[in-house]
Parts: C-alpha cells; sequence; structure tokens
C-alpha cells in the first residue's frame, strides 16, 4: 500500500492540495552541490558512454579502501534496490525461500516473491524494543533457506541491531550454510555506531547506496560487497539488464566520497534535531513509540488502529504516512519519514495527532 | 564473446596501447551540449529524488504524442535493455520461448535465457541479403512460443525489414496468438525510412531508446510502449528494481526531444559519409558485405574465416572487432561499428584487410 499512499499523495499535490509528506523515504535536503558539480564536469568530459557494468575502476577502489575489501569484491548497482533484486534473482530458485526480521523494507518480500521465493518473517515488537529472537529466527531456517535478509539501521524503526544479536545471527547463519545479506544503507548517518556485516567475517553480502547518506536518493546509485564469484555473477547480469551506472553519476558519487564525513555528520545532526522535534510532539500523545537510532523513520504504535484506514484518511487532512502493514503484519503502527523541515514536522505532527481515532 | 573482446580492448587501452575501437554500438560523437546543459540545470532545481517508476509525465506525453499512443502506454526504463529484460521476465516462464530472426543482438539471446527460455533463431543470409523467411519463421512457432523479436533496423547487419515482410511477420504472430516484440532503436537516424510495429495495429510491443539516436549511450535511458495492462506490470517491476530512471536524466532527454529531427539528422549526415568511406576500402578487399540500410554496423563476411580467432588476433594489431559468433550462427561474419572518425575508419579498415587470413 505504500506505493499507493505515495501515488495518491502525488495526485493530491497536482491537484493544488497542499501535503506534508511523511510517507518517502527521500530526505528534502538537496544533493551536495560538489556532487553536482562534478556529475557535471564529467558529463561535459565525455563520460556519457557505455561503461564498465561492475562500475567505474576508481569507484570501486574508494569503496574497496573504505570497506577493507578488494576491488573485486565490489559491483557498483543502479541502486541498492537493484544490488538486492539481483542478488535475490541470482540466488533463489522458486521454492527457496529467505528470512528476516520483521518489521522489513517492502522491497525484500516483493523482490522475494517476484523470484519465486517465499518470504519468512520473525516479528519483532515495539514492546521488547524491537529485539530479534535468535533462536526463533533459527527454528523459521530450513534446507531451502538461501539468505537472511537483516537492515540495521532498520527501515522502518531505525533501531541498530546490537552487536551481540548480530553476531549470534551471522553464527547461525554459518551453522546452517545460509549466507546474510545485510543491507547497511543507513549505516553511515546513525545517530550510534553500528556494526557491519563485514565485522563478522567473510562469506556474506553487504548492500549500501549514496541514496540516503549522500542526499542521492534519485540518482540511482549503491553498490554490493560480495565474494569475488558472486561479483562476477552479478556484473554478468548487470551486463544484459541495465548495462552501467551512467559515469558521470559515478563521478558525483567519487566526489562525495571526498566529502564523506562531514556530509555525514550535516545529515546526522539535521536529522537529529528532528528526531527530538518529533519525539516532543509524540510524547504528549497516546502513541507508544522508540527513540530512533538513526535517520529517518518513526514507526508509532496506537492500541486498536487501522493504519490503512488512517493513512488514507490522513491524506484528506494534508498528511501523508506509510501504513505499517507496508512493513509486516504491524496494522496498529505507522511510519513518519521525517523528510520534511523541523516547522513542517511540528504542523504534520500535530494534524495527526489530532485525527488519530 | 563480445564482451571479452570489449574487456580485453579496454586492458590493452590502460596498457597504453592504441586500438581502434570498431566493437562497440557507441558512437564517438558527442552527446548534444543541449542535452547535457538541460539534465545540469534540472538537478540544480532538485530533480535528484525518487521520481515515478513510470517515467516523469512530461516525457510520456512526449513519447505519447511522437508515436500516436497514450501516456498510459509509455513505460520510461533504465535503457532498452532493461525494457527487454523485463519484459521478458514478465513474459516468459520457463520452458517458454522466443523465436527471432538471425543475425540478431546478443542480448536477446542471454536475456531469454537468464529467465529460464528457449531463444529460436531463423537464420537470414548475406547472400539473399538478409531476407527473412517468413514460412520457416511461422515453422519456428509452437505453443511455447511467447514472444517474436524483431529488429529493424538490424544490428549487426544494418538492414532494414522491407514493409512486405514486417507485415506478413506480424500477421503470422496475430495468427499464432504471439507477441512482437520490435525493438526500433536505430530506427530515427535510419538512412531508409524504417517501418514501425505501431504503423501494423495494436498488441505488440515497441521498445527504444535514446542512446542511439541523442548519442545518450551512457545515460541508460529508453522506452517502452505497451499495453496499458502490460505498462501496469512493468512500472510495478520497475519500483522494486531500478525504481526510476533519475529524473535530470529525463530532463536531458526531454530537451533532445525538442531538435528531434535536426539531432537525428547530424548523426545520419556522418554515418553516412562513414558508411561511404568504409564501402570504398571495403570493396578493394575479399569481403562479401551488404549497403547499410542504417548506422553503425558492417557485418562482412569472409568465406572460411574463424571470427572468434580472428577478432582475438586483430587486437594485437590495434584494431577491435565483433565475432559474428556473438550475433548467432555467423563464424565467417564480424562486426564493425562504424562508432570512430573517418580517419580512424580509414586506418583501421586498412589494418584489418592486411590481416585477413
Amino acid at each position: 500500500m505504500l506505493y499507493e499512499i505515495s501515488e495518491k499523495a502525488i495526485q493530491l499535490q497536482n491537484q493544488g492540495k497542499t501535503i506534508i509528506k511523511f510517507n518517502l523515504g527521500d530526505p528534502d535536503l538537496p544533493t551536495p552541490p560538489e556532487i553536482i558539480e562534478a556529475a557535471y564536469d564529467a558529463m561535459k568530459q565525455g563520460k556519457t558512454k557505455y561503461s564498465s557494468a561492475a562500475g567505474e575502476q576508481k569507484l570501486r577502489e574508494e569503496l574497496a579502501n573504505i570497506h577493507g575489501v578488494s576491488v573485486e569484491n565490489v559491483v557498483v548497482t543502479t541502486g541498492c534496490k537493484w544490488a538486492i533484486f539481483s542478488l535475490m534473482f541470482l540466488l533463489l530458485k522458486k521454492g527457496d525461500n529467505v528470512v528476516a526480521s520483521s518489521p522489513h523494507w517492502t522491497s525484500y518480500e516483493l523482490e522475494a516473491k517476484k523470484v519465486g521465493a517465499e518470504f519468512r518473517t520473525l516479528k519483532s515488537e515495539l514492546e521488547s524494543d524491537w529485539k530479534i529472537d535468535v533462536e526463533k529466527l533459527d527454528d523459521l531456517i530450513d534446507e531451502k533457506t538461501r539468505l537472511i535478509v537483516l537492515n540495521s539501521p532498520n527501515n522502518p524503526t531505525s533501531k541498530v541491531i546490537d552487536d551481540k544479536t548480530f553476531g549470534e545471527i551471522v553464527q547461525i547463519a554459518k551453522s546452517r550454510g545460509v549466507t546474510v545479506l545485510s543491507d547497511e544503507i543507513y549505516s553511515d548517518i546513525s545517530f550510534v555506531k553500528a556494526k557491519s556485516i563485514l565485522d563478522f567475517g567473510e562469506g556474506n553480502i553487504l548492500v549500501s547506496g549514496f541514496s540516503k547518506s549522500f542526499l542521492m536518493t534519485g540518482w540511482r546509485i549503491g553498490y554490493a560487497i560480495v565474494e569475488k564469484e558472486l561479483a562476477k555473477m552479478m556484473i554478468k547480469l548487470n551486463q544484459i539488464t541495465t548495462t552501467c551506472v551512467p559515469a558521470f553519476i559515478q563521478y558525483g558519487a567519487l566526489k562525495g566520497l571526498e566529502s564523506r564525513k562531514r556530509i555525514a555528520d550535516d545529515i546526522r545532526r539535521t536529522f537529529k534535531i528532528r528526531a527530538d522535534a518529533a519525539y516532543s510532539v509524540l510524547s504528549k500523545s497516546k502513541m507508544q513509540f522508540s527513540r530512533p537510532d538513526a535517520p529517518f523513520y518513526l514507526f508509532p504504535k496506537v492500541d486498536g488502529l487501522d493504519s490503512e484506514q488512517f493513512a488514507l484518511d490522513l491524506l484528506d487532512n494534508g498528511v501523508a504516512v506509510a501504513p505499517g502493514t507496508s512493513f509486516g503484519d504491524y496494522r496498529e503502527h505507522f511510519r513518519i519519514a521525517l523528510t520534511v523541515g523541523e516547522d513542517k514536522i511540528k504542523e504534520g505532527l500535530e494534524k495527526l495527532c489530532e485525527a488519530l481515532p
């Protein structure tokens, strides 16, 4: 229902209505100007031709340095989403299954199902601070399980998996012969330190991208860090599908990496202020919610709420949120993305609180 | 072997060797500056956010106007290649088959096989001016055939399918309940008028893009014209894979459409001169070949040639071509892409003629 809300919000905007859009993980902050200028310079220098399906060598080298891997482990992709879809397409056969902790980003489930796999979720709860029950996760794994999908910091809860739990999950995956696919796209801008799958040895998959930590959502550039043989498979699939990420976009991203820390610090600072502002409004309401460990989301709960109906009704009040059902079995929850300015956050959240049943 | 030659050519260049690259359909001409400036302006105006998985409304409208269809029939894609792959992914089940006339662009075959379908080809021959034998094509179709892939003007022969044959193939497809997927990416810059699948009524698929006719190969922007229900399926697949073509790239393409005729005329003029120059060199050799109807390719034949070995050996002489085996059962052929300047064409073709066994 996430995409339906999104389309309806756009329709209402096209009709001239003002919508405060808490429904999308697309920050309002502009792409840093040095990235735009670097992309423009690259265009003018003719970086507009077909380029490598693996990614530009310089960008792969830089990403390899950052993550402490070899260039051959890095594949640049048309967004983090394409990295995940292509990995599922390559690794899953019909009848296989994927295990994930829930709530989870909508796309994991849609992608797994699209390639014919079953998507199994382990529900975590606000009441237990979104802690993943490792034993129960183990119970979900069987001989048809190919991947465990983790997402820390998490969309929609903004929760970071604690180090001990992360380690235990990796250990279970290893003992059961299953690969962990770790989506770490919010990691660079996390308020608290988040472990990476690469901290736990080899053999697993990291996916990430420039969308969130470089404010480049619409540029469609992400990457995967994988074993060399799997990298070759991904590159071959890129050759017959997306071909390459436009080289000038990769040079924009490369420029961004030069100021990686500063850009991430700026984003973190802005979103910390927003999270605190949201916290102060929501604290006065009857919503239950957890303090976010990272940008951009809050995932509050209202007992007895039908969040799909609530999200649709709320659009008429000029506020868009994503219903909890888009992230698993969470009808009483909804997701608020703090991707609008502080004033709008206050205005939107006050409207939202008033509209609560 | 196309990609291996390409990688080896790049390696040799990185070692400081000069390679005249006839191996890629990537014109040397730069993207028109107004397209670059329009993309840059769009970036600065914030067209850097997630955008519609269907494509920007203005671009869809313009493409709908050009092709005489509704906006709902148009889906903007991450290159023409992604349009084709996503259509095959959506329409083909394991065990289905695709029928195509051969020689054919490598990707059709790799894509069909990647989604588990059989790829059946009807061989056409230089000696009969690459004419497609419609009755034989009909014989290849069975109850598992889902698509007939046509490509006029053709890569690698640069041949346009004559109107009568095109009409007969569409008729056969209709009577057998099979959809025609017509890749018309070279159509706008064809030396001779090429019919479109849309000239033969509804129910089929047109794919095209900006790579060739707007010199935007590395920008990755193409589109499909399909029935509305299929468009919805493609859009949903885009949502969970590529998300969108960067909006600023779409605004670049939209600017290109304003000067569509002039840009196409310029390309056509340049490549006509090149084709004539190539013709005059090759006429003096023992190669057989047909005059091209369109940019960018020649697909000559040398009796008894092993074009794979020839292409590898020729790299050592500083010239890259694509072996005929990359386009079907054409070991005695190789593809020359006239995507380098006139002087280089003469120099490269002379080297090539000298190297012939």
